[in-house]
C-alpha cells in the first residue's frame, strides 16, 4: 500500500478551548521536512489556505521536489474561512455556493499543476444544527449541483467525497457511506468518488471493511482514504491502531481483496503529541496491520465463511496475529 | 394521518433475560379488541407465524370484519424461528434462502387476500456479528436477489423494507436510510420501497425529518411509517413522544410536505405497561404532534429558511407548541 | 429560579477547524449589554483570562454595578491556555499543578471581590487520551490534593466540581456525576460541591433529573448548574429545549422538588447565531419548562409513583404541557 | 490469574424476537462437562433459578465434585421471573423487595454450603424506564437497604453489586462504577464490593482499566470481574477480545498492578455460536492477553507516564504486542 501524510498533521492544532493552540507554529518547509522523516511515505496532502494557495504554489512545488514526495490530494478549505462558516456548497447564499464551486476548480487546476489527479472535498460546514433549519431537498440539491460544477470542469482531475455524520456541523451532508454513494450515483459523474475516513466512518457506526465493500459493490468508487482511531462516539483523530486493533486488520484486507491501489493517509489531530511522531506511529501500525492481513489465508478464509463460525475467526485471528494455535 | 397499530403491540413480551415474558398472552381476538378500544384507529399490521399463517387466516379476516379493521401490512417472520437464526435472504444456505422467498411470497398472497397491498421486510436476522465473518459483497447480493424474486412474484403488493443498524445482528443489512434507498435503486423492482422505523433511525444517527425528505429526493420510495421512541442509543420501542417532542413534529411536518398518505403504526415493546394503554398514548401523541406541524406558517418557515436563523426556529417553535411569543 | 449567562455565551466563538472564529469579537462592554438585554436574567458568570483578570478586576465591577447584574460564579481559565494543555490540577509537572492552585485561589479572592461566592472549576485538560497514558490512581491523588488546598484557602467562597465525561481530552475527571460526588465524599470539604452542566451530564448517559437527586441524595452538594441541550452525543452546546423538551421538564421539576436555590446559567457555544439571541432564547425556555414544571400536582405524581403506570406518566405530560386531557 | 465460566454461557439462548431460543437446550450435566472441557478453567459461577435452587443443590454439588470446578460465585436471579419485571430491591411493592431480600440470603447459604463465599447482585430490574416514572432517592434508598440486610444476614460471604447502565431497564441502578462505589461507601458494609462486567463499563463510557483503579482507589473493592466484548454502544456479550485488543490489554494490566486475585469469569451470550467454542475462545484470548500484560516493563511504563507521550505508549504497545522495534 502506498502511505502519505496530510501535511498540516505533522504542525500545529488549537480547539475551541485552546483557541491559542497547543504547540508551535511550523514552516512549511519544516512540515515538509517532518513528513519526509517519517519511513515509507511517499505522498503528501494539502489543505487549501491552510498549505497551498494561488500564491505559493511555486514554493510547495519546490518542497515537493526537494522531499521527492508525491502530491496525493488537495482538499479545498471549505471549513475554515469564515464565508463558509454557514455552508459552502450548501450556502444559503448564492454567491458563496458559486464561490465554494469556483476554490474548488482552482484547486484541481493546481492540483494537476503539482503532478496530482485527486481533489478530495470535505464539505465540513454542509447541512444543519438544529431541527427546521432548512429544507434538505433544497439543500442536497445544491449540494449535488455544486459537485457536478466541478468535475465537468475538468476530467483529468477526480474529485472525491469524504463523508462525515456530524462535526463541524451537527448533521452533515453527506453523513455516511451509502449517503454519498447513492448521491454519487444520482450524480453520474464519471470523475466522482468516496474518500473513506476511517473515523468518521466509525463515528457514523460503520465497520469500515464493509464501507470498502460497499464502495466496490456499488460502482467501484473508492478513489482516497483517510487514516486515524477514536472511541466510536467521536472523530478523536488518534493515531491509527491505538484502540483498535482487529477492525483495521478487516478494513486491510478489504481494501486489498477490493484491489484498492492509491494512497492511504494518516489524518490525525495530535493536539498534544509530536506531530511528526504521531504519524509516524500510525505509518508503523499500517505496515504492522497490512502484514497481518496478508497473513490471511485465502483459502481458510472462504472455509470459515461457508458457515460464518465466529469461534473459528477468532481461532484464525490469534494465529494470525500472535502466531497462537491453541484450540 | 392514518393511524394503526401492529397488532402484537397490544400483546405480551419477553426479552432475553425474562423469557418466561413479562405479563400474560392475549389471544388474537382480545388484541383486535384492544387495538380497536384506541380512538382514531383504522388499521393493523400483522407478523406472521406470531399472528397470521396460511391456516388462520379466514380467522383473521373474521376479526377484521367484525372490528373494522384495515390490513395495513403483513410483516413476514424472517426473526422469529430457528431456522433464520443466522439470517433468511442472507443465510449461507441456499436453502434458507429459497424459504425466505418462498415465505415471502405466501405472505404477498395472504396480504392481498385479506385486502392489503403491502407486505413489510424486516431482516432482522440479516448481517453479520463479529468481524471476518462473511462476505459483503456476496450477502448483500443475495439479499438483492431474494427481494427482487417476491417484488416480481406480483405486482399489485408492494414490498418494502425496514432499515435498522443493529439488533438482533451486530450489523444489519441494511442499515439506514441511504443504504436502503442505495439498495432499491440498485435493485429497479418499482414495487419496493421504505419503511422508516423512527426509532431505528434515531439509533442508526439520523434526523428523521431528514430521512423522510430523502426518501421523497431519491425516487418517492417512502411506503410505511413505524413509531415508537427511545433514547438515540438503542431501540427501545417506547411510547411515541415519551423522550422526544420537537423531533417528531419536524417529522410529521416533512411526512406532510412530502405529500406522505400511507399508515403510520405504533411498533413499540411495552414489556412493562399494557400494551393497549401504551399504543394509546402512542396515538394521543401524534395527535398533539400532528396538529402542532399543522400550526407551521408555510410562508414564516420560508422565511426563516431563507438564512437559517436557529433563534428564529425556536421562537416560532414557543409560539407554535405553547403560544408563547414573547421575544 | 435565578437565571444567568456566562458572559462569553453572547461573544464570538471557534473551533478547530475554524480558529479564525465564526463572528466578530465583542468587548466586555458590549457583552454585559448584551446579557443586560436579555429578560429576567440578573446574573453573570466570568471565565478568568477570557474575561476576568487581576488587571481589569475594577473595569468589570464596574460592569456588573452599571448593568445591575450580580456574579454568580467564575471559572477559573485551566483549558484555554498553553501551560494547562496537558492539565491543570493533573499535569505531570509539579509545578503546572501548582499553579492550577494558585491561579484558583486569586479567582476566590477576585470572585468574592465582585461580591460572588463561588468558583466553579472546570478541569477540562485534565484526564488522558490514550491507554497506558498515565497511573489513575496517582493522577486522582493530585486532583484531589489540588482542590482540598483551594477548598481550604477560604472558606467563604464555595468552590464547585463540573464533571464531563470528553473533551478536550478523551477521558476526563471526573467524568460523571456519581464520580464527582465519590471524590467530594473523600475530600470531606465543606465547601466543595458540584456544578451540573446538563449537557455534559447528557453526554455521560445521564438522566439529568436523576442527577440533581443524587446530589441531593449523596450531601446535598449541587452549587450551581449549567443549561445547554445537545443530540446526546456530544457537547453540541446548543439552545436549551432546542431538541429535547420532557427531560428538561423533569430535570427543573427535581430541581425544585429537591430545594435547589443557586442559579441557573446558559452555557452554550452559539457558533453560528447571535450569541445574545440564542442565550435569550434559552431564558425563554426555561420560563417555559419551569412553568411546566409547576403544573404538575404533588398529589397526582405521587399517586403515579405507587405503581409507576408509563401510561399514566404520558397522560399527565401531555396534560400539563399541552392542556390535553383526551383519554 | 483465575479463569472461570458463569454456567449457562455454554447453554441456549433467546432474545426478544427468538423467545423460542436459537440453538437446543443442554441439561446441566452436559454444560458442567462442557465448561471442564476448557482447559485452564477451574471455576465456574451459577445462577438461581436457571441452574441452582435450594432443591437441586446436592445435584450440582456433585457436578462439581465430578468436574472439579469450584464454586466462584452464584448470582441470584433477580431479573427473570414475573415477581421481579418492575423492580427487585427497589419494586414499589414492599413485599417485592422483602423477597428479593429473602432469595439472595438463601443463595449466601446456598453459596457457602457449596463452598464458595460470593453472591454477585446484578440488578437487572432495577432502574426505570421512562422520565417522572419513579421518586429515584426512595427507590435507591430502598436498594441500599435491601443489600445492607443481606451484607449482615452473614459475613463469612461476600456480596458484590455489578453495575449496568440500561437493559433490561433503560435506567438502571446502580450505572456506573463510580456510582456503585458511592453506594458502598454510603452503606457502609465490610463484605460488600463491586463486579466489574467489562462490557457494562464500556457501554458506560468507562476505560476499564481506570474502573479497576477506582475500585482500588475507593476502597479495595474488586470482588469480581465478567468478561465479554462489545461494539461499545450496547452489551453485545461477545466474544473477549474479538473487538477490542490494547483496552483489554490495559485492564489485565492494572488488575494485575491494584493485586486482584479473584475470579476472572465469561460471561457472553452466543446467540449463534456454540457457547462452550466461544467461551473457549475468551479463555484462550485471557491467557494471550494476560501475557503480553506481564512483557510490559514496571521501569519503562513508569518513565512514560512521566511526561505521557502517546507516541511512546504506542512504540512500546507494537514492541509488546508484536514484538516491532521500529523507531
Amino acid at each position: 500500500m502506498n502511505h502519505s501524510i496530510i501535511l498540516g498533521n505533522v504542525g500545529n492544532f488549537s480547539d475551541r478551548y485552546m483557541g491559542c493552540s497547543y504547540q508551535r507554529d511550523y514552516s512549511i518547509h519544516e512540515m515538509f521536512d517532518r513528513v519526509r522523516s517519517v519511513k515509507g511515505v511517499t505522498g503528501v496532502e494539502l489543505v487549501s489556505n491552510w498549505q497551498i494557495t494561488a500564491k505559493n504554489c511555486k514554493e510547495v512545488k519546490a518542497e515537493m521536489e526537494r522531499t521527492g514526495l508525491k502530491l496525493v490530494s488537495i482538499i479545498p478549505d471549505h471549513f475554515g474561512i469564515k464565508v463558509y462558516g454557514k455552508g459552502a456548497f450548501t450556502s444559503k447564499d448564492p454567491k458563496v455556493r458559486a464561490k465554494a464551486v469556483e476554490d474548488t476548480k482552482e484547486m484541481m487546476d493546481i492540483a494537476h499543476e503539482l503532478g496530482g489527479n485527486l481533489v478530495s472535498l470535505w464539505p465540513g460546514q454542509d447541512g444543519y444544527d438544529y431541527h427546521f433549519q432548512g429544507d434538505y431537498i433544497e439543500e442536497r440539491g445544491w449540494f449535488e449541483e455544486g459537485v457536478k460544477q466541478c468535475c465537468q470542469y475538468r476530467r483529468d482531475v477526480n474529485v472525491s467525497i469524504e463523508y462525515k455524520p456530524k462535526e463541524p456541523r451537527n448533521f452533515s451532508y453527506p453523513a455516511n457511506v451509502t449517503g454519498t454513494l447513492l448521491m454519487i450515483d444520482h450524480m453520474g459523474e464519471k470523475n466522482l468518488g468516496v474518500t473513506i475516513d476511517y473515523g468518521h466512518g466509525a463515528v457514523a457506526g460503520e465497520n469500515l471493511a464493509e464501507s470498502v465493500a460497499l464502495c466496490k459493490m456499488y460502482g467501484d468508487k473508492l478513489l482516497h482514504v483517510h487514516m486515524n482511531d477514536n472511541y466510536g462516539h467521536w472523530d478523536d483523530d488518534m493515531i491509527t491502531a491505538s484502540i483498535h486493533t482487529i477492525p483495521f486488520i478487516e478494513f486491510f484486507y478489504w481494501l486489498k481483496k477490493t484491489g484498492y491501489s492509491h494512497y492511504i493517509s494518516t489524518d490525525q489531530y495530535p493536539y498534544r503529541e509530536d506531530g511528526r511522531d504521531a504519524c509516524n506511529e500510525s505509518v508503523r501500525w499500517f505496515d504492522i496491520l497490512e502484514g497481518i492481513a496478508d497473513k490471511i489465508d485465502e483459502k481458510r478464509m472462504k472455509e470459515i465463511w461457508k458457515t460464518g463460525n465466529a469461534c473459528e475467526v477468532s481461532a484464525m485471528l490469534r494465529d494470525v496475529m500472535f502466531g497462537d494455535k491453541t484450540e
